[in-house]
Parts: C-alpha cells; sequence; structure tokens
C-alpha cells in the first residue's frame, strides 16, 4: 500500500504506476473502440498547449498551416517502394460508403463497396506529395513548407494510453526543396525546434540526433530524433525530422524548373511531433502522488481551492479568491477557483494528482489575514509531509509568475540531472553491454534503473547492421541515435571490433 | 467576359463565380479523394480565425474540450432508432485493419477482417453518449458541458467545396442535464452563441430560429438554426443546435441520482458549426472581383506590397515596409509584407482576389514622402475605377484598427441590408408562393434574385407536414425556420387553411 496519493509507486511498478497516473490524473481513458483513446479536458487542455506553442514556432520558422483528406486512395501508398514496404500495413481500410437496414438490423451495404479502397491516413506524404506535384512550378515555388495538425490512424496490436494507440493526433511538416543541402538544413532545423520546444515548454531534457539505417522512416535517407529518458530509464522517441532525398519527388513526380529552365526533382523532407508527447511529461515529470504538469503546458496553473464549510461566511472566502483570481489572471496567468460541492481535502488531492503547478488553499484565516496559503507541487513534500507556504496576497501575487517560471526551471533540472547522471560510458563490449542491461526477461516486472549506454561503434549498414540489431533485440535493446553533439571518437566499435566512427545511444524503449 | 478580376460575374453565373472565387482565392481545392478537399493555407488561416474566436466563446460559456475516437461501432449507431432512421447511412465504413503485398501488389488482406464494422464518425452523439453513460453518476456532475474540434465524414453524391464535403471539419458540443428546462436554456444560449458570433465574427447576419419537424435532427426533439442569405437569395444553413430529450440517455442509459436518491435520465443536447461557414462568409461577401474577408477572420488583416524594382533602391523600400510592418504589429494587427519575386501588380490582384481587408502599396513616392497609398477591399472601386487613398504614414497606422473595424461594420451592414430587404412578407396562398419563386426548373440557371417568404401557418406535424414538404420540394422549396424573433401571428395558415400558429421562412437552400 502507497502511501502517496497514488495506490501503486513507480518503484513497485512503473508500468502500473503510469496507468494509474494517467486515470487519476484525468488525463485520458480507453474507449470501447480498440485502441482509440478518449481524451479528457485537462489531457486535452494540455494538448492545447502544447499545439499553441509549438504551433507558434512552426509559424516562425515560414512554414503555413494546410489541411489534407483524411482517406488515401490505397494506390498511392504503393507509389514509394520503400515506403509501402517499410510501413506496418497496420492501417484503417475502408472498403464501403454505405450502411443498409436488413430486417430491422444495420449491415454493411454489400452494393456500396468502393472501387479502390481508402486508408485511413498513417502519415500523409503521399496525399500531400499529389498536392505538391500540383503547386510546384518552377524554383521560384521553393521551398515549399507546409505543416497540418490532424488525427491518424496506425492499427496497433498493443496499445497504451497517450503512448501507442490506433488513433493519435499529431503535426506532420512536409517542405520541398531546390536541393539536399536546403533540405537537410530544413530536417535539422525542425529537429531543432523540436529540442527547444521539449526542453523548455515541456520542461523534457532530450538527445537530438541521427537514427541508426535499420531505424529509418521507410523511404528516407536520414532520419533525426529526439529521445527523453523515461523515470524507468528507457528511452522514449518524442519527435522524428527525416530528409526524404529525391525518393517521394520520383514516386510522385514532384519537380520544379530550375533557373537554367531544366527540370529536377525537389528534395523534400518531413517531421512530426504527437500526443506521445503527453505520456512523456507524464513519465518525465510524474511522482507518486500524480502527475506534475510543467506550468507552460498546465491548463491552470494556479488552481484555488476555497475551504468552503455550507456557511453564511463562504460569501466573503468566494469573494477573496474571486479577487486573487482576477489579479493573477491581469498578469497572464492562467488560473481557476474550484468552487465545486465538494470536500477541499477532496478537491486538493484531485489538483496534486492532476498536476496543477501550484494549488491555493483559502480558509477563513487566510482570509481575514490577508493572507494566500499555497503548495507547490514540484516539491509537494518534505519526507512525507506535505509543505504549505503562506504569504500575504500582494506579495503571493507579484511573485506568482517568478514562482511558475522557478518550478518550470526545477522539473527541467531535476529531469536533467537524472539524464545526464544515467548514461554509462565505459563499456567496450557486447558482453559488458549484456552483462549491464541483465537478462532481458528480468525487465518486464520492473528491474533495476539502467539509462542508456554511450557505446562506440563503426556504423555498418545493410546485413552487419541487421545482424546487430538482432543482437541487440534479443537483449531488449535498440540504438536509439547517434547524438550530434558528442565527443571525437575513440577506439574499436563495440561490435565488429572494426574502428569506431562515432558513438551512439543504446537503450530500451517504449 | 467581366470587367473584374474574376473571369465570372455573380450576376452571369453564380455557382460558377463562387468556384472561381474559392480557386482564385487561394482557399482551397478538390482532392484525388473523391468528395475531401485540400485546404490551402489562406483557407485554413480563416479556419483558424473561426476557431479561436468561436472557441473563446464556448469556454466563456462553461463548456470543456475533450477528443473522442475517430471510428464508431456498427452496433452504436444502431442504438437510437431514429438517429439511425434519419441518418443518411452514406458513411465511410472500415472493414478491415491490414493490406499485404501479393505478388507486388498491395491489395486488402481478407484475413484482417473487423469483426464489427467501425464508421468513421459522421457525428458523435453515440460515442459521447458512452463516456456520458461513465462519467455522470449524481447530480453533482449535471451539467455536463463538453465540446470537441474534430474531422467527420459523410458520404456525398455531390460535393462542393466547403459547402458540402465527404469529409468536413466541424466543433460539436454535447452536454447532459438534469432537466428539460436546463437542456433547452443551454440549446437556446449555444445558438444565440452561434448568431452573435456570425454577426460580430463573420459579418455575417442570420435569422435565428426552430425547425420544422421534418427537418429536425434524427433523434431530436426540437431543432434550430441560424440561416444565412447568400447574394443568390439562397438560405445556408449556418449552424444548429438540438435538443434531444432523453432519447439518446435512454438509448445509452446516461442516469444520473437526483437529490432524492432516485435515477433519472439525462435531458442531453448537442450542436455545431462546420467548414461550411467559409463557404457562408464567401457567398455572403465576395463580389466580381474575388472574396472580401471580414478583417476579424483574414488571415492577414493589412497585405504591404512595395513596388520592387530589382534597383538598389529596393533596399529603402523593403526598410520602410519593414518598419510600417512593425508600427502596424504593436497594436495588434496582423500584417504580412508580400517581398516575394512577382511583380507588383500581380501581387495586389492576388491579395484583391484573396480578400485583404487593406492592401498597401508603397512605391518610391510614398517612401519618400512618409506616405502610405491603400486600397480598402470593401470598396475598391467606384464604377470601374479602382479607388486608392494615401495619408501619412503615422496618420495611418493611429488610424488602422478604427478602419478594420469600420471595414467590418460596413460588410455587415451592406449584407444586412440585403438580408432585410429581401424577405417578403405579402405572401398569403401557395400559388402566390409558387409565382413569386417561379418555375422550379428555372433556378438552376441563375433566374432573378428572390430571396424569402415570411409566411404565416398553422404548424401542422407529421403526414400533414410532409404533404407540405413535398409540395415545396417540388418547387426546389424548404422551411428554414421560425424566426425566435417574430411578430404576433394574424389570418390563416398559408398551406392549411387553418388558424395560423406562427411565421416561417421559406426559400431555396443550399
Ligand atoms: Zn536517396
Ligand atoms: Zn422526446
Amino acid at each position: 500500500m502507497s502511501k502517496r496519493a497514488l495506490s501503486v509507486t513507480r518503484e513497485q511498478d512503473f508500468p502500473e504506476w503510469y496507468q494509474v497516473a494517467v486515470r487519476d490524473g484525468d488525463m485520458a481513458e480507453t474507449s470501447p473502440v480498440r485502441g482509440c483513446m478518449v481524451i479528457k479536458p485537462w489531457g486535452w487542455g494540455v494538448w492545447e498547449r502544447i499545439q499553441a506553442e509549438l504551433d507558434a514556432r512552426i509559424k516562425d520558422t515560414g512554414h503555413e498551416n494546410c489541411y489534407f483528406p483524411l482517406f488515401i486512395p490505397m494506390s498511392f501508398l504503393a507509389k514509394e517502394a520503400e515506403h509501402v514496404e517499410g510501413f506496418a500495413k497496420e492501417m484503417a481500410v475502408v472498403t464501403h460508403h454505405r450502411l443498409k437496414n436488413e430486417g430491422g438490423k444495420l449491415v454493411v451495404d454489400p452494393a456500396a463497396k468502393l472501387e479502390e479502397p481508402l486508408i485511413v491516413r498513417p502519415t500523409s506524404e503521399t496525399i500531400i506529395g499529389d498536392a505538391f506535384q500540383r503547386w510546384i512550378k518552377s524554383y521560384r515555388d521553393l521551398p515549399l513548407l507546409i505543416n497540418q495538425w490532424a488525427n491518424v490512424v496506425r492499427w496497433e496490436m498493443r496499445t497504451r494510453l497517450f503512448l501507442r494507440t490506433t488513433e493519435f493526433l499529431w503535426q506532420e511538416g512536409h517542405t520541398a526543396h531546390a536541393d539536399r543541402d536546403d533540405a537537410m538544413a530544413e530536417t535539422r532545423k525542425m529537429l531543432e525546434v523540436y529540442r527547444e520546444f521539449a526542453e523548455n515548454v515541456l520542461a523534457m531534457p532530450v538527445i537530438a540526433g541521427e537514427k541508426p539505417a535499420n531505424e529509418r522512416f521507410p523511404g528516407a535517407d536520414n532520419t533525426y530524433s529526439i529521445e527523453a529518458m523515461m523515470q524507468d530509464g528507457k528511452a522514449l522517441q518524442a519527435g522524428t525530422s527525416h530528409y526524404l532525398g529525391t525518393h517521394f519527388a520520383e514516386a510522385q513526380n514532384i519537380q520544379f524548373q530550375n533557373r537554367e529552365g531544366q527540370l529536377e526533382y525537389c528534395h523534400t523532407t518531413s517531421w512530426g511531433v504527437s500526443t506521445r508527447l503527453i505520456g512523456g511529461v507524464i513519465m518525465t515529470h510524474g511522482d507518486d502522488d500524480g502527475l506534475r504538469m510543467p506550468p507552460k503546458i498546465a491548463p491552470r496553473q494556479i488552481v484555488i481551492v476555497p475551504m468552503l464549510r455550507d456557511k453564511p461566511e463562504d460569501k466573503d472566502l468566494l469573494d477573496y479568491c474571486a479577487s486573487l483570481e482576477k489579479e493573477l489572471k491581469a498578469k497572464g496567468i492562467r488560473v481557476l477557483v474550484d468552487a465545486k460541492p465538494v470536500k477541499s481535502a477532496e478537491k486538493r488531492w484531485n489538483w496534486v494528482r492532476r498536476g496543477a503547478p501550484v494549488i491555493v488553499e483559502i480558509g477563513g484565516r487566510d482570509a481575514a489575514g490577508g493572507n494566500v496559503t499555497f503548495m507547490r507541487r514540484d516539491v509537494l513534500r518534505d519526507g512525507d509531509k506535505i509543505v504549505s507556504h503562506t504569504k500575504p496576497v500582494a506579495e503571493f501575487v507579484a511573485g506568482a509568475p517568478a514562482l511558475l517560471d522557478d518550478i518550470q526551471a526545477k522539473l527541467f533540472a531535476e529531469a536533467k540531472a537524472r539524464l545526464d547522471g544515467n548514461i554509462v560510458t565505459g563499456i567496450k563490449t557486447f558482453d559488458e553491454l549484456a552483462e549491464y542491461f541483465g537478462a532481458a526477461d528480468a525487465e518486464d516486472e520492473g528491474g533495476a534503473f539502467k539509462g542508456w549506454a554511450y557505446v562506440a561503434w563503426a556504423k555498418p549498414e545493410g546485413a552487419k547492421l541487421e545482424a546487430i540489431a538482432e543482437r541487440l533485440k534479443a537483449l531488449k535493446l535498440t540504438i536509439r541515435n547517434a547524438p550530434l553533439d558528442q565527443k571525437p571518437v575513440e577506439g574499436m566499435c563495440l561490435f565488429t571490433g572494426d574502428a569506431a566512427r562515432e558513438y551512439v545511444l543504446i537503450g530500451r524503449a517504449y
């Protein structure tokens, strides 16, 4: 039995803790539709904040939003050979366009079969490529920088709220360029936008790097990712950016007339992050009392709980809270007075589990003395004891923006220390690696915190790489990425014994 | 041949004018997926503004946003009998969840057939009702006020960009209440939110009223709408709000414990507006030179076109424009400097066709004299001549917010005068009605502007109403709604000769 607000601690059972944290934090729930989730108001509020912050960055870097069809004709998916081969092919297929009433029962009307099946978009390279092919005529139309916010569907067998769901929400950027340099610069620029966004908005430290060839997006020449370390030591791929070469342009005839009047294929990119980020935030910051939302994405940054007693004095208390709310709003803070007819202790704990950054409780004594009593969700306790602070109202209001900034910074610093402290660097051989991460089958039931290993390798491709991936897979490990920012490489490849070419991060992953 | 910026005028061929206005205004285009559209950056920017303005109103009235699954199990749709009967049944049906490679060809994998087909949501009453059934336990949980922004699919045979597409985007509000009064108040409140939004944000005057029984949402007890008059005199149903009684609650077991501890069914509502609104804006405000965007939803309210000449002086011109841009931005205005390497006359006409509210052209003389030369898109011409204004830059900047307000107000006033001036009130018999609207088959090819008729009727239901609807249909007419704000009724029912109970509006519709 946990002595904390959640029924299970992270140490006891991290996967179970995650489920309880999502549920008790009012973020989302499973639906009667296999693998699809219902995102509840608090969870959706987080996504709205993520959208607003990231959308501003996407627009600031010159991209325009569009909207493309939900459905993709099956023949479109077949256009780029690697793309269709590499994609899992687990997709939602629309085959009919009508239901009919047969003896009082609703059935699919066999007369309404589509000539060509439609796929619910798993990603939109092909349908957007079709538009690019029409829109791009000359070098003057380049670069073409487009983004869309949309729902996508990939039929998943084992699903987990936010982390892997059949339907999820994301943004997908798609761009076309005159040459490799410009497209590669775009690919790297958006990776950096993701890194900055993850660290400064989600307070989630990440490592930006290039994925090994076997982990590339199907049809990409280069795939980059940001990888975050969860509290169980596993990696979460939190965003990807792809340089697609001319593969999609060739498959879909996306050509432009260059300055010399000749036709050339465009170089294209795509990049995306999804509602998966929310799972990352939960597993980065949550504790045994529930979620801890970074102030920049908390739908409500300060929640005021009046300690109502169903007595005439309640009115004064509510007036006091309303006036505090107004002053905080005037400072641009997202604030809520929770005046629901529920016991104030219950409300306090609900907001603790949801991770509101600052929880204010106002009782008669606070109102009479002109004070504010509050808890910081980032440092809720000292040992087992809840820590609360009391300040004169003017001082609290004046300091509120700085308080929120401090919470944001502390959450980041805590996660950054965990990431930095849990990347092991001394491993030189595969046996050492295997020993370090332990037997694969022990892992599922919790297991000790391992983090990642930073190892030198020769960057092999083809069959050699396949073999390495297989060996790692037996240990439930994968190569996460080769960090962009890395030390000069020394020594031998951990896998092949050849001279090493770079360092890569190895870990278990979601 | 049109003497205006579009190749066809409204008078020549209104439906064709609409298509050209949408295309030349860079709003949207058809896609290779039957009935689905691609919304282009300018069109999407309008939708973003609509979302932002309406979302704030939905939140201000106490609703919270959520997200529910894209797919609805077929059995859910069958739960509410009228709902399934009334719905067109033209829906996208997902029957399989995998593709496979068969001899190098991508085919639907017959082994991956779903046990129960999934429907791509045409509306979400049933899937949201399922959540309500889980979330609502006691009267304390009521009212439950939820909204979602989502894409929906209704398989349409004849489609038209924005007005009727297979996939469209919308918001759908869904609420549950303890009794009829509270649910009805919600239904009417959201209708009023739509009216205020349409008039004050879209500058589109509407008439709010109740639909006749034969036009109700399937499963609703009462359906209300806002109806807007397009420039061809046709009505556009621009938003609906439904009181659903306890029908869906009974079908889905949405019950609550009342204060006395007894179980009761909830009364539910739903209400929505969609990307169809954009079609309404185009047909309300567009003229023969293209779109005219109300400033409140224009993605760019002021566009600055520097008259570049590919000479060294260009730099001064661009600096001048950048400084103007900065000053306008500081006033909270959405402004763009269009410095693309395209002739300035071409750029000007592009912005005219897109309907940017104010188009500024800056030449060397303006920069030297510290002036701004601009056109108002709402009053672009005097006769055939383009009207431009010149003002000192400080004066222009200081007056810019008021200028935009004035354009917004003028667009509304113009549309309001058209609406008010085109509702005929003297019609007393069906023959007069038939004569007024003329032969049905003449209508499709333009025909004279007719507007609507405001007639008295006895509000019959059942078979009598069906018969009336059939007679009207032969004239391509429908009853739009019974305005909430109406005169005391006098005389006989135009259809039955019984004593009249209220006035209704009759017209042709999109
Ligand atoms: Zn390549
Ligand atoms: Zn009823």
